[in-house]
């Protein structure tokens, strides 16, 4: 295989985002709601364990602006069971409620770029592993956003030689260290799966730092003359005891 | 004719995708949805019937993330037969439960580029029988998306002379063979018959395949500078008796 | 005037492009159906009586996929007829039950590419009439889309001199004369008045002869370098006495 | 200020497209909707009155295609009269039946490119001063686009220097120059106000001049490097008598 | 870090458009209608005590055309706060009637290019402080855009170094200072939050100086090459006086 294209992949994303149609949510009674709101939390639960026995990992955050109201991240190890919890939340009470805007469907992804030379697997790296299957940070606040690597004219990522574009995914890497610690990134590769090539999600206790890690990158060949950006979502973490406030009526 | 334009086609294609309206399909009684999936379980015991009679095939695959539900693949002798169909499927019961959201108009072909120099008429080889009317695997992934060829300033694949796109097919190609028995690719031409120049469909029963495929064909000259891509579609086969528990409430 | 922008002009037209509303269409009543078709087949006897006059054309189809079901072509000598057509049909029973998803506003076109040299009147030459005032041919399939000459960079239809478009416009015209007898074309200007400068509507009794035509052409420098396209759309005729069949639940 | 930014400014321009919802529509009582009918010719009336006192002018036109059915176009002296009419408009009986489909905004404008060297101030010439302050055509045909002046590589008009850019509107000027008597011009700028630089109104009697004068323009350079155009309404007036007959079921 | 990437950012912003459904708020009784003005003009009250307290700043406008018919525009110190304002808004009875069209998210930015060289403190500047965390001017229209910086071929801003940027944006400035103390202008950076790079957004009492102050400046090298604009909102105030008249039927 193309040395170019080898990639490390974990765990299967999907990202899920939905604006809450209030105005049918406030013609339900207070008790059916608490009843679908149960439900919900059960099913929040079950992701719990399922994240303890190390199996998955979730987020729920909740988006600022009317792109969407909720976003669920959801991970896990094969594309059946992303498939089945989305359907199995699709058919609970509150999903009646929760009108789609957008998803996402990717696998967390390790590059070549970066890649060492020893022999040893990487699958069995515990490093390697902490990173493709990754426990979500519960941290304040989420950014995701999906991207391409342009193939426009003289500026086609996909026809430079392999040496060039290692040399500018290190430098582009360099930015990112620069945040260890305050931004959390993960990387999933989406080619195949979805519109765009990757998602990128990011978390941070200081949104702030979305923005500074972003631009700054901007700056960097790699995203000034290579990167297609698509939309971008910025949200605040939603802890499972805020969801009975948050729907509150 | 234009050597280069020459293609053999072979059965018409039509990917339908939908939603599930799970709001109004609850509020449907257990009788009535029973009644609605033995209609349309009927429909799709009608196609196994053409299928098993070499008149066409079909597939129905469950879809990851929010663009659809359910995509049903049909194909057919005639493209009035797959509007035959589509009308019959959209006066069904259940119909009125899945709301359209994309759907795609083909036809199998094999391009000229891979053709050999044989006098012999390429409709009676069995291999290209085959391909032409092909039995739709049934394994357990699918990934679909609709492409063109790029003409833009120096990037202009109609524009490149005969040899130029053969010698670059075949490169395309070889990566593609490199995934034999792990991926089978069905190419549909739609110039005429929709908004793009070709459908892909990929069948694998390991879903990274398609993702490893498409990435590593990217950095392949034919896609890096003549490739445009639409969306992308990836799920998971939906077998005959999985119907009532898909659609269980 | 500019003699590249010189053109003969003939009938109006409007593509009127509409989905079935089948949920709402079985919740009405057979009777009421009835009376609705009745209705509807009697606007289209009307249009038939303007065609027995030499007064206009028109065409149903039944279009594959989902972006539409139905499509009316309808050509009238005025903006005005074809305003009080779609008028009287929007508030027709039977329109209720069709959402509009597309449309066409053009007119009729020869281009000057292809004038010859001589003195006379071209509205009086009887050739010349039968292409601006065509009766639509009643053939099995049909194929539309609106298009653009190029503008972009060193690709600009409009800087070429009138001599190097007339060229490349001759031999253009030459692949459409191979499929003579076998694919009906009209083509219709709409600069000024929809968002295309032209809409072409293909007719052949072999749907094929439509992704080989297009195809074929696009190799050629017109389309290759200087043809924009928008959306496909292909159908199968819908004669009037199938109306009540197409439409019986 | 910039030599090429200075425009001259006169009434502010509201178009507004709806499409009439005929299935509610058809739903009311006979006696309702005339006294919707009446409340909204009252407000034409209004109009009417201020067009005679000289403190504005509007325009009714029935739009062909499924774009819109209906453009109103409402001139007049501040942004805050717009709004208010927009608003009264809105809150009227019948605009619940006219569902908004496009608006544009913007400010009658006399470019710079085209100005004498006089030192009389423009705003008191009576000629430039029925330009900016115009009484709109009852004229039988409309047309409405909105547009840009390209900024795209070699093709950047702003990077022009004034005076080439004055030469290139003067040869532009001459084509209109054609059509004078044929088609009226507005131009009204948008920049600051809406997604387009400038809307373009073309009113005739003769609905084919649309075609001939854009077709002709877009071979002049202005057009064919530099101009951007969105979608093209084109209409047929709506006199205020035939408004009845219009809604009428 | 690049020091082309620092800014200096004061609070969060959230550009909140929506449309009113005037048919369904037409169906609400009068006492109603008074009950749900009332519980949105307390929330106006609230943000005008925040605002008092220096602890974020908020303004209405009533928007021409049809894109929207209200914008809210709200500052505050956190993203919380906004999510919180915007969910309490959603809850609320009048948001019931009032469809979201469109939202930008962004914080207020000084840009690093008018830097000066002082070694204080820019957070502790009384001037920077007020350009960071200001009190919106009632100012009677307000003009809304967001915007990127181009990244394309040759016009790749992100490529050129500092020094040429930093020139650009002087010259760029210089225009804007033109009109000081008749428009007042915020910027809002957006990298990592919504979909453009930048929100920009005017005041003004006199609404032809937008766009003066916008077609100017895009003769000005930094937006005639560089720069990419999104959809273009322009209002009139709505003082909270008004509300009652501005929501009566």
């Amino acid at each position: 295989m193309n040395e170019a294209a080898k990639t490390l992949d974990g765990w299967y994303v999907l990202h899920d985002f939905r604006k809450i149609d209030w105005n049918s949510w406030k013609t339900v009674s207070a008790s059916e709601r608490e009843q679908m709101l149960n439900e919900f939390e059960a099913l929040v639960s079950k992701w719990e364990g399922t994240e303890k026995a190390g199996k998955g990992s979730h987020a729920l955050y909740s988006i600022v602006g009317q792109k969407a109201d909720i976003m669920i991240m959801l991970l896990r190890p094969t594309m059946e069971e992303l498939n089945e919890i989305e359907n199995a939340f699709n058919k609970s009470g509150l999903a009646a409620y929760m009108i789609p805007t957008y998803s996402y469907v990717s696998v967390v992804e390790l590059s070549n770029y970066l890649a060492g030379d020893s022999d040893e697997d990487p699958y069995e790296n515990p490093y390697v592993r902490s990173r493709l299957y990754p426990e979500l940070p519960r941290w304040k606040h989420v950014c995701f956003y999906p991207m391409d690597k342009r193939r426009e004219g003289n500026d086609n990522w996909y026809m430079l030689p392999m040496e060039e574009r290692k040399n500018l995914m290190r430098s582009h890497g360099m930015i990112g260290r620069g945040y260890a610690g305050v931004v959390k990134q993960i990387i999933s590769g989406s080619v195949g799966f979805d519109d765009w090539e990757w998602g990128v999600t990011l978390f941070s206790d200081d949104v702030l730092q979305f923005k500074k890690l972003v631009y700054e990158m901007r700056f960097d060949e790699v995203s000034a003359r290579y990167g297609e950006f698509g939309s971008f979502y910025v949200g605040n973490i939603l802890e499972k005891e805020r969801i009975p406030a948050y729907f509150h009526i």
